[in-house]
């Protein structure tokens, strides 16, 4: 721990919310790796995604732009061909950017042929793959149903599990996300009754095992390599299905899982947004103690399975002194309600769907100072692009990248002018709650502002917003957003909002530094506005235009 | 007159003031053959641009998005490779979109490169010309300095003068835009005192009827064509510099010029923008009256040419058939203050500046209804990509493009829902008032809400707002900005402001039916969130899940 920064592996899991770390207070759930790096890292306890959804969230993540800058607002919306990435930027200042495993990312296939960028080129290889180069590509969710697969692609894991002798058509769905019935029948991960069961799976062909597989063939690969890299390890789970091999599904029980954040109180009178998402299927199921007691032990598991796994890459990258040139990053790109304030999913901006965990470990020196530190400042995903681009010796383009670099954090000092809030946003008009609400597609958005005493919603479609006060009330039970006495809080909120709305987001093609230095002198390619006579000027401005007029076409009367 | 839209005539001039046609109600200029295309078609009198400033404005129109959704907030800021143009949309409706003279575009060259394309395709050339064919390119710029030329392209314009005889090197500045002083030299028409001179040119040389010419070569050779065209038609004109050809500099005199609507009180406390704008050379220049009495009658000049132009086009097409089936449109990017409010050039939101001439001839029978209307309703320059498109037979892309067509007002119909204010927006951060007023460049920027009543100017930078009623100051000379009394209606501005700001404008790859038809069943791809027993779903959803396992994999102990 003497090195400095040559590669970056930013590792995400999928769905992991912020407390279900030991090293973030979780009572019963050991997370001794992950902890680890966490003691020797800055661990960030205010960590916001930009949405509260996989795809919007990972966009955001991907680019460093809000989602109402880079507009791929829900899971499947394109990424609009315009777009540059993290790995735009970083193979400009000599890093490659590589994947292993899930990004959630749509290309704008439309745009792509408009442009006449062809997906077997380079350039349309990367434009495809959120600006990646794709090392391995499996977004995890071999659902299948009367309409076909969910995702069209080829499964890369499907394939190594057919390879390793698993004789399933899907054996994700047969075998990594479903146990076996008494009956001898599948019992499919989906159904969540099935959830205690062990998946019917070799544990180390399983989901996560597989993916650290391939995160240390690629680090062995690149072994002897002078090339810097970032490696974008990204998991697929605990995301649902709820289902994890032997042993970890018998590890936690009824009696490991923590009480439902929730009170009665929340189904009075509550928010028309909040009720329409606690009223949909998944928000009845979670709400529902048999579901939650047989979901959380397998979610548990999984993150215990994703801890050891932790284990055996750090364990690898000690013995090849990866651990002293490598910025290791963990993450989440949202959290899961488990049943608290009679939600499933995510989607919504209480804790634990909006929060995520963030662990940074600096492998520099100047990095020694914070070690084991706990960052409570107001954090966002899209800091991500920006620290990675400054770690690399980049300049971070503050025209296009929208996050700030943590580096500072990292270092032990405070940026005197960091951010006053945290921005997310939820477009829902893709789903069956705007339906029901019969909003807009354009109304279905929701906004939160959230600072270390506040968490405020606006909701487009008329609807009033929600206020939550974080001192008084940390476990968001009390929505304020229609209280007078709070009417103060309310305007600063949306003070606040149209601030950030107003910002500067699409003068993408030129920098400050640009902009300021165009404030020069016109007068040099002789543009001569509001001169009325050219004594006005000096001499040398206006040297084009003097000298004898050459030929006279002027009519004879003059 | 009893036809259908086949083609479309986009003419566009250029700092043509709202107020400088006779049928707009000037009292001495007579412009009778744009007021014969009025009484044949619906003239707006409440035209608003995107920005007063020729690049962004432009950008606007030929996109018709905001300025604060396509970015390029300035002069030659590049137009971003993705952002999609009305020659896109037409051309997939069947439409050619070309373009004579105008456009300002500054292409996205490290955009291009990053996505591989060329400039020498087809698509790049098409990108390059911000999404028109060019039939001939001329931004009517050729200054000239001590650092070259400000348009660093060939001049077509220079290039014909030449083949004419024209001895210059740049006879665009030595004969089109200079007169003759009386000792024999060059009379530059970029020093205001010389705009009384005629220019050192045969008439139909100059600028204006180049272009008209130009326009009646593209229509011949498309006489006998079927394939509908758009041709966007951009003079260079009433644009400074002022001078203009005989006959012209002599039609008008000090005794036809208007007076300058400004007040000594607009000195008094001024707003920090509108005093630095005023304190510009160009607004010192413009307030004084030498300077508007000798700008003002070339000004009007050259407006009295190009209406003659339009007489002569106009002419041509009758002649041919064309005003039979082809809409024509007039319209400018942005007015001149003239001295107005003690500024010169546009920049600001008074009327003079950002209000635009706005009419439209609409040859098909259903326009029969409303022709020789004016119509007072607050439209915008985004407005007419969607009247183009829905003109063509298109759909209206309303993910993409922001404006809203105007065929119900050409047609004699409201719609219900019409907007409640106009917006424009104005970016200086380039501007040597920015540096004055010590602005970081996200800062030196305004909005403006207008409804029929107030206009708003918000500033950032910390800066009170402006505000104009225009019921009782409809001069706009008093800045209402930071009255008590008017704190309701200013607040009701923030609104709409914050309302605006957080619109959707980024979500370009997904349409409104889109979102709507993926509210659909996620069972249908076999993603069954939420669901704990499959009895809790019809058997067809979960029929890829079933059957017995084909093997087991699972612990001895389970």
């Amino acid at each position: 721990m003497a090195g400095k920064i040559k590669n970056i592996l930013f590792i995400m899991f999928d769905q992991l919310r912020f407390d279900y770390l030991s090293c973030a207070g979780h009572p019963t759930l050991e997370t001794p790796n992950i902890d680890r790096l966490a003691a020797k890292g800055v661990r960030f306890s205010n960590a916001y995604v930009q949405s509260p959804v996989c795809g919007a969230s990972r966009m955001s993540f991907y680019t460093g732009r809000y989602v109402h800058s880079h507009g791929a607002a829900w899971n499947n919306y394109p990424l609009k061909v315009g777009e540059t990435t993290l790995g735009d930027h970083l193979r400009e200042i000599g890093m490659d950017a590589f994947l292993i495993g899930k990004t959630h990312m749509k290309a704008d296939e439309k745009g792509m042929e408009r442009l006449g960028v062809s997906r077997d080129s380079i350039i349309g290889a990367r434009v495809w793959e959120c600006g990646f180069d794709v090392y391995l590509r499996d977004d995890g969710l071999w659902g299948e149903g009367p309409s076909g697969f969910y995702d069209k692609r080829r499964s890369p894991y499907n394939e190594y599990l057919k390879a390793r002798g698993y004789e399933a058509e899907n054996p994700w769905a047969e075998n990594a996300n479903a146990g076996v019935a008494d009956d001898g029948e599948i019992a499919s991960g989906w159904f969540m009754k099935n959830a205690r069961k062990p998946a019917n799976i070799r544990e180390e062909d399983s989901e996560t095992p597989w993916l650290t597989s391939r995160a240390i063939d690629f680090l062995e690969e690149r072994r002897e390599s002078d090339a810097p890299w970032l490696c974008h390890l990204s998991y697929i789970k605990p995301h649902w299905p709820y289902i994890v091999p032997a042993p970890y599904h018998a590890i936690y029980g009824r009696n490991q899982i923590v009480p439902a954040v929730r009170h009665v109180s929340e189904k009075t009178d509550p928010h028309p947004v909040h009720a329409a998402f606690m009223n949909n299927p998944i928000g009845q199921a979670f709400s529902r103690d048999e579901v939650r007691e047989t979901v959380i032990p397998a979610y548990m598991g999984l993150i215990k399975q994703c801890d050891d796994q932790m284990g055996r890459l750090f364990a690898y990258m000690e013995e090849t002194g990866r651990m002293d040139d490598t910025m290791i990053v963990i993450t989440s790109d949202h959290g899961d309600y488990l049943g608290d304030h009679w939600l499933g999913e995510k989607d919504l901006f209480h804790d634990p769907s909006v929060k995520v965990p963030l662990i940074v470990f600096d492998p520099s020196r100047e990095a020694d100072a914070a070690r084991g530190t706990v960052c409570d400042e107001l954090v966002e995903a899209i800091d991500l692009a920006p620290t990675f681009i400054e770690a690399a010796g980049g300049e971070v383009p503050r025209h296009i990248v929208e996050g700030r670099s943590l580096l500072p954090f990292l270092r032990g000092e405070k940026p005197d002018d960091w951010r006053e809030f945290a921005v997310s946003e939820y477009d829902y008009s893709a789903t069956p709650m705007a339906g029901e609400l019969a909003l807009e597609p354009r109304d279905a958005r929701l906004f939160m502002i959230a600072d270390r005493r506040w968490k405020f919603v606006h909701a487009e479609g008329g609807y009033p917003p929600m206020l939550f006060d974080l001192e008084k009330d940390p476990q968001e039970l009390v929505d304020l957003g229609r209280s007078d006495e709070h009417a103060q809080i309310i305007e600063l909120m949306y003070e606040r909002l149209s601030r950030w709305a107003r910002r500067l987001s699409q003068r993408t093609t030129v920098s400050d530094a640009e902009v300021v230095a165009r404030r020069g002198n016109p007068y040099a390619t002789g543009i001569l506005i509001g001169v009325f006579d050219e004594d006005e000027i000096e001499p040398r401005w206006s040297e084009k235009y003097r000298g004898p007029a050459r030929q006279r076409f002027l009519p004879d009367s003059d």
